[in-house]
């Protein structure tokens, strides 16, 4: 093998299938010694992505050898919840402790927050003494806040000690620490006082004191910071890692960036599901069809609610039907163009609310923007459905007037509301990507068929 | 003030607007020297944000202030494309040589290639040569590569340096380079060899050679590697950089952890208002009504046809809903049902797809599950409708029958093909995030009433 191709390069998409068959098909030989030795070169999360597409007796062959390497635990912290929880159910107390005993401990509290209670319980009491106090120590932090997120495994340093003395204290202690290429600097009983990159460091000479080179504009979060806003500040800021203070400003721990790539992934994802009205479980893909549909029939239910509202108005409006049969043609362009809009305008007001593009302060402007814009292609697509049934439906002849206008207001009202909702929403304090879509959907179906009708009853003279 | 309070602690949200509201006052009173101070004292990327918020007239002269900083570039490389864009107009080029000059070049490529090009040419031919070589090094790639991401200031050595060697080059040169935490090893003319973090240099005596002691396992990505693909070798693998190699494995450049956020970040919005047929431009809250009405206006074209077609099929059944009236009452609940559970299909895909849980090798599993999880629905959903319209609507008696059994079958024919549709888009390779949203919205109005009606039609023997 030329050295060239030693050298690891990304698994994309057919690389992964080319992993997954090979192990299949060592699996299927039987070959262990192959497959340990394959398994042993691969990465823990490559190994993950292939764990999720075995069946199930592959996973638990495969497992048996992945139980043999040393990366066992970082493997199992890279596994879908779904797969993990199945997983852990065939494996004793007193081996997952000592998996779990070795790997860092937010990856270990993050392993005992998704598996059944009871068997955490378990785990954590066959845990050394050591790793259990630290990992119960961070159980007590809500998971999605900068608390459960953090690693206690981080350098932190005297302010008094010298460039000399520090860099002799890596060197014996950064094994087991982790991002060592950020050193923070602390001041009386543990209180945060700045930071010191670890190049900083080699940079100065070895009797300078830790205090006169450090950095002490540090921007710091707090345990209860949501992990949200965590997100936001190492993203904002360029920065590899954020240290967590508690409420006497002492250091708690470190929020590392790739942490936090994984929150911005499964927020957004989440927050995808959410606007689809398909809750916001990520792991959707993988339960069953029970699961999955017992999370997508309440946003069904409330559409439904607004379908059964629809049917109750256009029904009193029977007379008028009869009369003009053709109204009943135009149905679902006069819903469906307000409700695509509506959904344009909410995702955009949704994600800009998220990421920061929407300030607060300037609603007004934000809600007359869209309301100009639904003014603007109400007139358009009005114009081009009114004239068009103008010529499909001579008679009678102000139908085509009817449903342009109808198309005008409606789409103009829809991408007003489809903006007011979120922001309302948000305003109270509740989830906007939750409750926007069945909100919006709801409304748009009652009064659009409302609007349209007694439009053609006033126009039409009905 | 005590020193707690003189550590910086994160800007989020109302903090945010503090400051906003300082600066507006401290302009408003023209205090210049103030003004001066507080924007030394904020973070470039805070300065972006308040920026966002400003009127013009402030922005003019708040720029005049920032200009007078040491950030004024790193501030012109967080601004949004659309702010970016009106400031550059009143600058010289020669002004903007000096300025973008002096940041990284990766930044200054990205200003280059947002603001008109004629400008751009321009201020390359001010800037200095070492920089201008440097950047249109970086311009031939394009902008969503790994070539366009990249940073070519990185840290690299020979790989017969010895550790001591290592550390005397990084002390003289490191303040140049970038992310200064990964050491890159090349041989022979520039190849890549393997990485040592600055950790690992510590932790080695001053005699030992690099090539003895680095990681040849390095992960690398291609200069054409797309952006999204980086994304996923950087998360998946859990690192802060990656090197960029070109053809012949030469180290070229490498990206970092920060400008994969901004790329996550991004995509996500981007995929967002795709879904929503809201184009795919993230500055959409900043344009004027008519580029946002024209943003949004080919997704609702192609709603507009598919209830011109739903139209003219009603029409078509005008005998049958002369008989029963009340078949129009039951229009919106039908497809509304139909596009929602399309909707949360088609998302759960599209975002499975992006995130690699949408295994394209076990296509029919999936199908076969969003089937059964749409027969589950439209069943339960179905039986609701009839029951319900059975006591709403006595005559016809079969009323119930055909409405219920149109929700089943629209609700089951809707889950599936709103899977099948972005998997089909995918497979030939158009982008499943734009094409999707229309698509189904268009194909579940057309074959929904066609379903219904031909239901109605047959039961109710019209």
């Amino acid at each position: 093998m030329s050295r060239v191709e030693s050298v690891k390069r990304e698994m994309i998409g057919s690389e992964g299938m080319v992993l997954l068959d090979m192990i299949r098909r060592l699996n299927r030989r039987s070959a262990s010694g192959h497959l340990l030795k394959l398994i042993n070169k691969t990465h823990p999360a490559d190994m993950a992505w292939v764990f999720r597409h075995l069946n199930e007796e592959e996973r638990s062959k495969i497992f048996n050898i992945i139980a043999q390497t040393k990366v066992v635990g970082e493997f199992l912290s890279e596994l879908d919840d779904a797969l993990l929880i199945e997983l852990v159910q065939e494996l004793t107390p007193q081996y997952l402790a000592t998996i779990i005993g070795a790997i860092p401990s937010d990856d270990a509290v993050d392993i005992l927050e998704i598996i059944p209670e009871e068997l955490a319980d378990e785990i954590r009491k066959h845990m050394e003494q050591k790793d259990r106090e630290e990992v119960e120590g961070l159980l007590q932090y809500h998971p999605e806040t900068a608390g459960g997120l953090m690693s206690p495994d981080f350098m932190c340093l005297e302010e008094d000690l010298t460039v000399g003395e520090a860099i002799s204290i890596i060197q014996q202690k950064s094994e087991e620490m982790e991002m060592v290429f950020y050193l923070y600097i602390k001041y009386g009983d543990g209180k945060l006082a700045g930071v010191i990159s670890l190049r900083e460091l080699l940079m100065n000479t070895p009797n300078r004191k830790l205090k006169d080179i450090m950095n002490s504009n540090v921007i710091s979060v707090n345990t209860d910071t949501t992990q949200g806003e965590v997100a936001h500040v190492v993203s904002q800021y360029n920065i590899l890692a954020v240290p967590v203070v508690d409420h006497s400003f002492n250091l708690v721990g470190i929020v590392t960036v790739d942490d936090i790539i994984d929150v911005i992934r499964e927020e957004a994802t989440e927050e995808f599901l959410q606007m689809a009205g398909a809750g916001k479980d990520r792991e959707i893909l993988l339960k069953s069809t029970l699961d999955n549909a017992m999370l997508r029939a309440p946003w069904l239910f409330a559409s439904w609610v607004g379908g059964i509202m629809a049917m109750i108005i256009i029904g009193s409006f029977e007379d008028e039907l009869a009369k003009v049969l053709a109204l009943a043609s135009f149905i679902p362009i006069v819903i469906g163009m307000g409700g695509n809009i509506a959904t344009q305008s909410s995702t955009i007001i949704v994600r800009g609310m998220a990421t920061g593009r929407v300030n607060m302060n300037e609603l007004l402007k934000v809600v007359l923007k869209e309301l100009r814009v639904g003014l603007l292609l109400g007139f358009v697509y009005g114009i081009f459905l009114g004239v068009l049934s103008f010529f499909l439906y001579r008679d009678p002849v102000l139908l085509g007037v009817v449903v342009g206008l109808s198309i005008f207001f409606i789409m103009a009202m829809s991408a007003t509301l489809g903006t007011i909702i979120p922001l309302v929403l948000k305003r109270f304090d509740f989830d906007a990507a939750i409750a926007t879509g069945p909100f919006v959907t709801t409304a748009i179906d009652i009064l659009g068929v409302m609007m349209y009708f007694y439009m053609a009853k006033f126009i039409l003279g009905l």
